[in-house]
């Protein structure tokens, strides 16, 4: 889903700049997240039955008598995805897991997905059939019906484009968050990025991930992400999924929310394989949990007397975004990470 | 949304014969419809909630207490669209014009956009602004809100994906075609597939379609068709758009209804326009307007006796599919026209 821009509201001056500076810059400059706030300034949403619009994990529309999810996402070959490095079936999986991830970051229920597949002449039938094994197995383990969708010839590489359609009691989304709570992540961030970083180095596909070794753990972490929704969302205040980098999603939410925050960096949780793989590269983990993307594991506020088994790594203040190290030194923090438009 | 397929129904013999040619076969000598064919027989839909799932022109789910359509397209540059002849608002205009087309064809009422763009580097900020002002024009039109999506970096192309979420009280499935039921038409087919001829002997965009001419309106029935929903769909039993011509998008209705057609074709319109263009390069009016596809008007089935403004050009039968000329002369018909695979 598009996500959230870091500081233009919209109003006659700010959107006027916003436009400006949009009409003279080509999209190299101008980043993925300044589109954005240009495309939601763009989109009038005439509807009173969409409760949110663009600049969430998900769109919420009002169907009848319930509370619909939607969210999309594209992936391409070349920039989201390397044939060298994904086997189709573990590519099909993780297409179907990033878009379950901004269903269950608005504490959503996924149901319905649609696929729409740009294919290479080039490819065999057989690695379509290996992508729809992928999803189909991820599909069945949370109940998702593929319900239809579009195909068609690509000139330039595999193009998957995919919507998937939730449903919620009680949509959660980035702009609830209150000076005071807590903020908590389900998973060790950081994973991902460094998989991603071995694969690279390594060059080549992972066939089978058993035996398990700690880098074929790290690398299943960005090849084969599994998404795992919250046991219930009551009480909490504000949710992302961690798809851009830790630092990027929290300031998202910063963002929406109208809040700062602090975290405290040694309470992130870390993987051991992390740590070792971070260790031998002679790097520090902190820069792969921070600024690593495409973890799918769940950022979200909350009061803090809530129960959870998610792990605290910060709380939420008026303003301002610091992070607090081991010895209490307080630096500022930027949505720094991963960015489409660098 | 994925067509459905001629002639290849599930059960194990013919899945298997299915599956066996799928997996030896590469995609381009597989077909399109070859493609969805199997597709349908890997995608289980698990929920009783799926009215409709792949195989029409839009999904059919229910939600709560209403029927929810959904449908996707995706057009690639170099593929559906090449820059040279269309400007960014007039692609934007035909990007949502296609998904409604899907929407209408199932007697459905479009309410939600969410649109999914992979933008090549080198594009303008400006043409994607024009994107979304042809987008933002039509969506108004039909009061349609454009509720989200995603952005990334494209290194091959622009690539437009849209999913367009409607409702309906009775959604008209390719289906429900009875022995006997007239075939009607809601517009001039034909058009769209001569436009693209002349632009490409044109070889640049179209500016301004004022003041108009012959050619123009042909080149804007191509560049920004414009899709009517019917007044009324009661009565009517079966109904597809014509994307990929008469002739084939008829066999899809027989296809799914398990009938057969006979077409007469001095009955179906032919624009004064087509008429003219087409004699002008000695060429047969009736070929455009039998296998022309991207015409997005509608084309139904109903009973004999119902009031409507569309033109009459055949009859369901029990079986077979026959084109008959002004002189009585019998001929069957394929499903011959523009395949993607091909």
């Amino acid at each position: 889903m598009y996500g959230s821009g870091p500081d233009i509201r919209t109003g006659p001056v700010p959107l006027l700049r916003a436009l400006l500076y949009f009409f003279i810059m080509r999209l190299s400059k101008i980043g993925e997240f300044g589109l954005i706030r240009t495309l939601r300034n763009k989109c009038r949403c005439v509807s009173p039955d969409i409760l949110t619009g663009i600049g969430d994990d998900a769109a919420v529309v009002r169907i009848g008598n319930r509370k619909m999810l939607v969210t999309s996402d594209m992936l391409l070959e070349g920039v989201h995805f390397d044939l060298s490095f994904t086997t189709f079936r573990q590519l099909g999986h993780k297409f179907l897991a990033v878009n379950i991830s901004d269903i269950f970051a608005m504490a959503g229920t996924p149901q319905y997905f649609i696929i729409s597949l740009g294919i290479p002449e080039e490819l065999r039938a057989e690695d379509i059939g290996e992508l729809y094994s992928g999803i189909n197995k991820l599909a069945e383990k949370f109940g998702i019906s593929v319900i239809g969708g579009d195909t068609c010839a690509s000139k330039n590489g595999l193009v998957l484009s995919g919507t998937l359609i939730g449903t919620a009691d009680r949509a959660v989304t980035r702009s609830g968050a209150k000076e005071g709570d807590g903020i908590f992540v389900t998973g060790a961030p950081g994973d991902s990025a460094m998989g991603l970083s071995l694969l690279k180095k390594q060059g080549r596909r992972v066939r089978r991930f058993s035996p398990s070794t700690a880098r074929l753990k790290l690398m299943k972490k960005h090849l084969m992400p599994d998404p795992v929704p919250l046991k219930s969302a009551a009480g909490i205040t504000s949710m992302i999924d961690i798809s851009d980098g830790l630092l990027i999603d929290m300031s998202h939410i910063c963002d929406e929310s109208g809040v700062g925050a602090v975290i405290y960096g040694d309470r992130i949780p870390v993987s051991g394989e992390l740590a070792a793989a971070a260790k031998a590269m002679g790097m520090d983990p902190l820069e792969f949990a921070l600024k690593g993307g495409e973890d799918y594991t769940l950022l979200f506020t909350a009061p803090l007397n809530i129960r959870t088994n998610a792990v605290k790594i910060g709380e939420v203040t008026k303003k301002g975004r610091f992070i607090i190290d081991g010895k209490g030194c307080r630096t500022p923090f930027k949505a720094e990470g991963y960015e489409h438009f660098k």
